[in-house]
């Protein structure tokens, strides 16, 4: 055992070149005992084993500094920067994040989750050395698919203007978390093909210096490329030539299903937890493939992730042309269907919360000013999403609900949801985007509203007096919860509204509100701040009613405990309860 | 004249080609009637003149379909696309806006004016008109300055999946706004001297097809060119090299103050509007030049438009390393001051508000997740901002008052500016936003506070009672008008304070002013939904005291006056002693 004596990098250096190999084996043995117990990233893990061993063998971290893209290939990074047990003793899964953290290690110099980053983070470390006349070496790790996205072809036509000691390291497995989408891959296949001398070079036409390892998985060969490049006094790509998922066959003979992998047992690939209940994903791909059937017009639009809404291999090539992945490429996306929308295409794009934070800009200008009729379906956008603090869906509603012209609907069950989405499709006066419910799917057989075309008319579902509950898309469960306990509690029914529309105030129903009730409760999926109840305390701002506010209060919370986060932001039914005892 | 009988692009086709030059005179002199006495963006639509003849003369427009990128180029297309009286006529000059506009004219497709959007919304045509089984042309027209755009490079990348008719015009006038910054302007330099022969090819390797046009002010070739590839059956690159401000001696001359200018003699080129008032740009400018004297870690960066904080060539020059102008790549920017500030260097990021709302991501992800003590100055964020509906300032406090960590700063006058500015670039535990003023140098000599690392602290700069006024940022001067109107009026004193902190509450002061004040009035300078005051009054929503929130209603304005604005808003002094009389 060899990993048992590395715990920094200057560990690793007492090795020879031999023993690396038989490292290399540990290291997986030890990923395979974390990722098949715990789930996690897979493919991109197995494949840089050996380029991270490379790597640490030759540079002196933490003096020269690696920045990992995505940071979900930096499992091996962290087992030789003291972390290893985070990995080989199950009491020890908890200690450490998916993704590189400066709070875990001084060998990590920043929190990533999102793609196309490192150049540029990596960038400023650079000109930060420069500018204070420093030595180190910066690396750069990105992966092929995160070359598409734009803040990393950014990075990389910037990266030769800093005329310096720059390194940057492109992982090639040939993948995307899917297949890989953009004319770009097929320059890196043409690279591939030519051993790296095709004269047309993506890098080179980038004004970088360029070297290309074939075997990206041999220690030795990345050894003596790294050695030669160690101090270069000026940016250069190395080009690596990986096999995602290497070392484990399953999951390099089905790279897009092992890209992530719930807990499996490792001599079949099985999945360990089965689960068939029904999901969005599901059911959202189910009625986009009925419905492009039916017309031709109809296509979706996803960025790199077509999982999140069901669309695996399969689903994808009975849609045909009808369905595009665009890559890892966020802007590009919305301002694509807009313009599908302006020339008579009806197109539907879908991403989680969190990656629609790219495109701001895109959804205000290219999008909203326009005023192009494009569906926009955002997953994952809950206090019951993704849990790491770089993945969160807390921030959609601040962001997305206040650019002007944008109808953002949040449906409050599966009938609900599909009613929305059916007429955003057909109606040409908005563009829409629809919060995908995220507790589950709540099925509740009842009748929708087939036209949310007049705008911003609340729903109220119950009517009653003193307190009325707003509660908003997947919280209109808790909200129906909060009524029969105040029920329950003091005897009266409060009124319970659905407000389906993000974007406006019912002016109408929130006036009639003040004639017999004290107290009105906003209840939201999603940081208070920016969100839709504070629209609600403003326009009740000068009036005798009192508002209180329910959400997430603005921060960062990472890897929480569902419970314990809504308990922090008194969501609990208790709680709430106790808190209108007070106001009523 | 050949001009007076062009009324639509028809019209275009029935002159010969010979008299095709005789209209380019024309063009270019009432482009030069309106530039020179209206002002506008001069360099891109003197290049252009000869390509968007061409185009039109050999496509069918509007059923063949031309996105122009930032649409700041497109004067010429107007005038031949039945818009030429707003150029000839001074009467007209109001008639058009300064972009595309699909409210003008069947001939333009999106109201754009952002950078590097074309690619991306040409596309969704392109997609559009495939799904239908359309066969127009569709155009995309870039220029060279344009393609360091995040969005850009996503759009080049994913075009060629389009794999059906898709002609992409780059304008290369080897020119952003300002120089070039990027690596891939060396590879367009490559292919201009080879005349598009050289083997690294930046186009190539986005699997692009590829043509090259020498002579791009010369019609006759553009259109024998255009006239090939026309109903072309895939994506195809045409790559044109133009001269900026081409047929004005003095504007090909200088073509950084040329790419935009105000009001000026045709004969000297001299500006007819003479201002030299101080502006936030040269002070600011003035105060970085001094600090990286001192200090050889602050490093200034800007993303293509260095004039927004008053760097002229000249302030470049002097800076020297530790001026970075990135070229247009907002994303890029906030990553690389990120890692800049986390490797010891003290960064500062200037963008306009506007251009900020590339970089949400970015902000949250890169720099505010990762807490890295950069310095972000947001300028012309206001309504005193540019009026043009693409450019507006009026989202960034909903935009980024509600991202985590991030401390957004919002000075009242000249000296608070330079203390918060002076105190981010000195602290490290921040990121850090300031929201330069907008209404004019307002100059106090007073002291401000030097020390703002004890967050959200409001600063009460007049103690009175019933009603306290929350004056943000550059509001504030109106804030001190209203209270002492309402003195005026009423005979007592009113609280005045200066928030400061846009992204936080300070909870001691609100608790306090509910004991002599039964008012509170927010005033912001931008829109309402997401904003500051929409906080105090959720914070205030169940108390006694009465709230009532100033500021933009959420909506896009187009070319609108201010005080029209602000008078639709409530926001005149007039207007807001009136409500308070109805509250108080």
């Amino acid at each position: 055992m060899y990993l048992e004596n590395i715990n920094s990098p200057k560990d690793l250096k007492k090795l020879k070149n031999s023993e690396l190999e038989a490292l290399a084996m540990e290291i997986r043995n030890a990923l395979m005992n974390r990722l098949s117990k715990l789930g996690g990233h897979f493919g991109p893990n197995f494949g840089m084993v050996e380029t991270i061993i490379a790597l640490h063998y030759v540079f002196n971290s933490p003096k020269d500094k690696i920045v990992f893209d995505v940071s979900h290939q930096s499992y091996t990074h962290k087992i030789l920067t003291g972390r290893k047990e985070a990995y080989l003793y199950d009491e020890h899964f908890k200690d450490v994040s998916g993704y590189t953290n400066p709070q875990e290690s001084e060998h990590d110099f920043f929190n990533i989750g999102h793609t196309s980053t490192s150049i540029s983070l990596a960038g400023g470390l650079v000109k930060a050395r420069d500018l204070q006349g420093n030595n180190e070496n910066i690396i750069a790790v990105i992966g092929d698919g995160s070359l598409s996205g734009g803040e990393a072809l950014e990075g990389l036509d910037f990266a030769s203007e800093l005329k310096s000691n720059f390194i940057i390291i492109v992982n090639d497995n040939d993948m995307s978390i899917a297949e890989n989408y953009g004319g770009l891959y097929k320059n890196l296949n043409d690279l591939r093909e030519s051993k790296g001398t095709c004269e047309c070079n993506l890098f080179k036409a980038m004004n970088l210096d360029y070297t290309y390892i074939d075997e990206g998985n041999n220690i030795e060969k990345l050894i003596e490329t790294f050695n030669k490049i160690k101090d270069i006094d000026h940016p250069i790509v190395i080009h690596i030539n990986t096999t995602k998922g290497k070392g484990y066959k399953i999951a390099e003979e089905n790279k897009e299903n092992w890209h992530w992998h719930l807990p499996f047992d490792i001599d079949t690939g099985k999945t360990k937890i089965s689960n068939f209940e029904e999901d969005y994903g599901m059911l959202t791909c189910e009625y986009l493939l009925e419905k492009m059937e039916k017309d031709k017009k109809v296509v979706t639009v996803v960025a790199g992730v077509p999982g999140n809404i069901g669309f695996t291999k399969e689903k994808r090539e009975k849609a045909g042309k009808q369905f595009v992945d665009v890559g890892i490429a966020e802007e590009h996306a919305i301002a694509f269907v807009s313009g599908i929308a302006k020339n008579g295409g009806k197109p539907v794009f879908a991403t989680h919360s969190s990656f629609m934070q790219r495109t701001y800009d895109q959804l205000s200008q290219d999008l909203c000013i326009n005023n192009n009729p494009a569906t926009i379906l955002v997953n994952t956008a809950s206090v019951y999403g993704m849990n790491d603090v770089t993945h969160l869906g807390l921030y959609d509603i601040a962001m997305m609900g206040n650019i002007p012209n944008l109808v953002y609907l949040a449906p409050t069950c599966k009938e609900e949801y599909f009613s929305m989405l059916d007429w955003s499709i057909e109606q040409n006066e908005f563009p829409v985007a629809i919060r995908i419910p995220c507790n589950g799917v709540v099925s509740t057989n009842k009748n929708y509203e087939k036209d949310y075309s007049k705008l911003n008319r609340y729903q109220i579902e119950q009517s009653g007096n003193k307190v009325a509950i707003l509660a908003l898309g997947d919280f209109y469960q808790l909200g129906e919860k909060v009524a029969s306990e105040v029920y329950k509690k003091w005897g009266f029914n409060p009124t319970l509204i659905n407000p389906r529309y993000i974007t406006g105030i019912d002016k109408e129903v929130l006036e009639n509100l003040q004639k017999e009730h004290s107290l009105v409760i906003t209840l939201e999926d999603g940081i208070l701040e920016g969100g839709f109840g504070e629209k609600i305390a403003s326009y009740y701002g000068t009036s005798n009613i009192k508002v209180k506010n329910y959400g997430i209060k603005k921060s960062f919370p990472d890897r929480y405990g569902v419970y314990e986060l809504l308990k922090q932001n008194r969501l609990t039914v208790e709680q709430i309860i106790e808190d209108i005892n007070k106001f009523i």
